[in-house]
């Protein structure tokens, strides 16, 4: 099956719905109703099953989805099915954070290199990882790593997008709070925590 | 204006849109299309208008928004016209990047109160804050603080945000890579890093 024209928002919640269906899972679950999935995280069962319509018919009409076939087939849609290596560039405090980060492995990631110019980092090794020299950066296709995370201070983050790129990274996860510019062909996801945050006095009620 | 019945969905991309409403205005745009802005953002400019389309009519046929009151109005959407002071619980490698991370402020979100268990961190200041004994987040509702993230440890999510609760927060930007359970009035936002990362190989072709 191809996948084509899934909408950027559709492949959004992919993971979320991923998210949803292992914690099921773990939990003896073999079956999820849309309902059940949506109250679980904050979506609506609508937009669960408009959105599992792109890729085919997952659900037994009232008997809910299969948890496991569900969960496998996005994977599959996701590319999850294999492990991906993830380079990481810059080990500040937030860069300590993602590698300690437990939640990657259901998911098939692993950050498998890790990059600073402090030389008081450099040849430490943090859990399975040595941390290199960013001059190291242009090593990343030769080891088949094509997934990258700028996790360095603002003024850094575009001269590091470039040296990702040239390395042959064909994705970036950006925590810099600016606007990162790349080739069309390689996707950029940026997480602005104050994004997120900017989201919550919308629900708090006025006291 | 009341906005009642906006979708959750377009609550999420409405800081997003803000984002690049005040990136344009810092370099001088006073006006924006939305395909200016979707291109900018990502997202494509149908999204962008049938979003604005639920709170009236911010575009001039032909000549785009102006920027700046665009800005106004979606920061009075989202309650982000006043200051809201935030309450951090946990200050490991994620919490001390979150006290560092300088993106707050446009959206007029501060950091104003930091807790955690560990007795050599308490007393510390970084930056403004003084670092607290978490039995110190009962204080809180005196204080008026009403949103808190939380930055702790996968085994201790669920009891913090029962203190948080407990103190009259009533939205958190939850860090913890696992489910929180709150009453129903609260807010909960989930922040997992996994769950982004995820999206990114989607978009890598096969090589």
């Amino acid at each position: 099956m191809r996948y084509h024209k899934i909408p950027d928002e559709t492949v959004r919640r992919l993971p979320i719905y991923l998210r949803g269906l292992l914690f099921s899972s773990e939990q003896g679950q073999e079956r999820v109703s849309s309902q059940g999935l949506a109250d679980f995280l904050g979506v609506s069962p609508w937009q669960i099953r408009k959105d599992f319509s792109y890729f085919g018919d997952f659900g037994t009409r009232g008997g809910g989805y299969k948890t496991e076939k569900l969960a496998k087939e996005i994977k599959k849609i996701l590319k999850l099915d294999a492990v991906h290596k993830v380079a990481l560039v810059g080990v500040g405090n937030l860069g300590s954070a993602v590698l300690a980060y437990p939640g990657f492995r259901p998911y098939g990631l692993e950050i498998a290199a890790a990059f600073d110019t402090d030389s008081k980092k450099i040849g430490k090794k943090v859990g399975p990882v040595v941390i290199e020299d960013v001059s190291k950066i242009r090593t990343l296709k030769r080891r088949r790593i094509c997934l990258g995370i700028i996790a360095v201070p603002r003024d850094g983050a575009q001269e590091t997008a470039n040296a990702l790129v040239t390395a042959g990274i064909k994705g970036i996860l950006n925590f810099s709070p600016c606007h990162i510019t790349v080739p069309r062909k390689v996707k950029v996801i940026t997480i602005d925590i104050a994004i997120d945050l900017a989201r919550l006095p919308y629900y708090v009620p006025a006291s």
